[in-house]
């Protein structure tokens, strides 16, 4: 839906695919109804459009090769196979010589010993496929609660992943288009309530120039090698003054909300420039901004737009308890408003919100 | 259409009321397809909304008021009245001490002589009724060019308005919200082509303090006059120091597209925070930006789109000689960066675009 509130002054005009008959985006487009396993509804969607894009990560990428081989499909497809299997991704980061945690592969019950011998560490067991929001995953102190952890997470392929101290969570949104043209989103800092991602700062408080570049390394890197079109993020653990990997999402993501209201050109906009082969619009920030999700329950409208430099943007779907059914981006040249406004965001949620770091001294850069 | 765009993020939902089966607007809504004045149209429409807007000057004033006694309608039908007749227009302004151009009511041949006598210089016919971007109108420099001047417009009633040697064209967004809340947007300079708008600077260069004032006491007792809902244009012409009302839109305006990307609320939602009683959003300027209608003729996006700060927005409407089929709206912070890009819009367009008058020390203020 966002997408194409971005696409449509651009020019473009959209049809979506989704199983659910109320799909929120049925109200900016043509809405075909259908699994994203149909191959017929798949089919009819592919007719009916020039070019095609995702932005749930759990499309089966056998999907979207089967689109991407009746017209243009991005990301890549591939891209999406990667993000869907943690032991792809973490091969991926190997090969790149990007640092991310260790882990070892868990396929059943004959490789927790050697696993965890090789880790010999608190870990935590993830299965590679279809984790997301804390999802598939289980903490192991000792070997002895391997078996426990594998019961809990479905039986299914695992990594055993080292626990990582980290100080925080960050996210780099890039973007790559058809023609090789890039641009990076600066890093966002990530706050999650319930596994489930509450509050981002953009940009990221407290960040060095060296590590904005090394998070677009990362970032790059990826792109390049997955011949990448569109708006990729990365998650990303700040260990001391280090970056670790965590994984790839090659979509719009919610850590690059902020940038509908506190960047020159939205993740949204880029995504489908990307896409077309235009030029890419301009990615900087234009103040610091907070975007906080809002969870379970929509809250009175007029209670958040009363509150100074708050941007509501509703996704018209159900509550639901911890579905995120929309967001505010708290933007404002002057970084104490953003921290007292989201405070009163705070206020109307009724939700105890982190405080956010923005100095006067770091803002402009 | 761009109303919508606005509403959607707000947890709104949107129909249409169009006499065009192919109005732009159906991509991002439901159509009603019928005319303005189909009344069971209108009544369909009334059934399935909350609230209804307009965005087109010309729908019959009796169409809104039978739409008012179904449903909340804003702004209120008898603003349209107002705007959709010069004389109540002029007597508005009158009633209210607003300083306009000198007229006399021509309601047939009866009025030449008395209308000339009582104006005596240089005028211009113009019909009551349905005039816009030109239409509607004939120069009267002598008595005898009345009769030749009233076939023009058609014979229909009118008003012999003086031609006034005014320097520059401004106009002046107000929004008031049903609680009586008031917020201005800052004055924009408009310039046009061939008797169509063709660029908005915003905020106007070389505006005092003191013209400013004006502008927003001219809209305020013209809204508070009309206990007005919604977002208002007042087009004014500045004469020296002073500025003379020419007309007003009950609706977003076109010279206010420039808030789009270059206030922190756009008028668009403004107009509909307004219309549902919600706080008004914040209605400055974040910097310098000149818009650019897009007439007759879409180029090619890429092309707008490599243009630093060039925001495009296309309508989703065909190529028509003249036809408004979207705008650009170039922002930067830098002064100098909006003149040259606005150069390279022109370029593109194949137009010679009126050089803006932004400078380093009027930003910002």
């Amino acid at each position: 839906m966002m997408l194409a509130l971005a696409g449509y002054p651009l020019g473009l005009s959209f049809a979506f695919l989704d199983p659910a008959h109320d799909a929120a985006a049925g109200q900016v487009g043509e809405l075909v109804t259908g699994s994203y396993c149909d191959h017929a509804r798949l089919a009819e969607l592919a007719d009916r459009s020039d070019l095609i894009t995702f932005e749930f990560e759990s499309v089966p990428d056998s999907s979207a090769a089967a689109l991407a081989s009746r017209t243009e499909v991005f990301p890549p497809p591939k891209a999406l196979a990667v993000a869907q299997d943690r032991l792809l991704e973490k091969r991926l980061f190997q090969e790149l010589g990007i640092p991310a945690a260790a882990y070892a592969e868990v396929g059943g019950p004959e490789d927790f010993q050697p696993a965890w011998a090789s880790l010999g560490r608190p870990a935590r067991l993830k299965s590679r496929r279809l984790g997301y929001d804390g999802h598939g995953q289980a903490v192991v102190a000792a070997a002895e609660q391997l078996e426990g952890a594998w019961l809990e997470v479905g039986r299914v392929p695992c990594i055993l992943e080292e626990e990582v101290p980290f100080e925080r969570e960050l996210s780099i949104i890039g973007v790559r288009s058809g023609s090789g043209e890039i641009g990076f989103y600066p890093l966002a800092e990530n706050h999650h309530q319930a596994a489930v991602l509450r509050l981002s700062l953009a940009p990221a408080p407290e960040v060095s120039g060296r590590l904005e570049q090394d998070a677009r390394g990362i970032s790059q890197a990826i792109m390049e090698k997955l011949d990448y079109r569109g708006v990729l993020a990365v998650e990303l653990f700040q260990v001391g003054a280090s970056l670790l990997a965590n994984e790839i999402a090659p979509r719009v993501h919610n850590s690059g909300h902020w940038t509908q209201d506190a960047a020159v050109t939205s993740q949204f906009e880029n995504h489908l420039r990307a896409g077309l082969g235009w030029p890419l619009g301009n990615s900087e920030s234009t103040g610091p901004c907070a975007m906080v999700n809002l969870l379970s329950t929509i809250p009175d409208q007029s209670r958040l737009l009363a509150i100074p430099g708050a941007r509501l943007h509703l996704y018209g779907k159900a509550p639901r308890p911890l579905r995120k059914l929309g967001h505010v981006n708290v933007a404002s040249p002057d970084p104490g408003a953003v921290t007292a406004s989201v405070e009163r965001v705070g206020a109307v949620l009724g939700v105890d919100l982190p405080k956010p770091r923005f100095k006067g001294s770091y803002w402009p850069r």
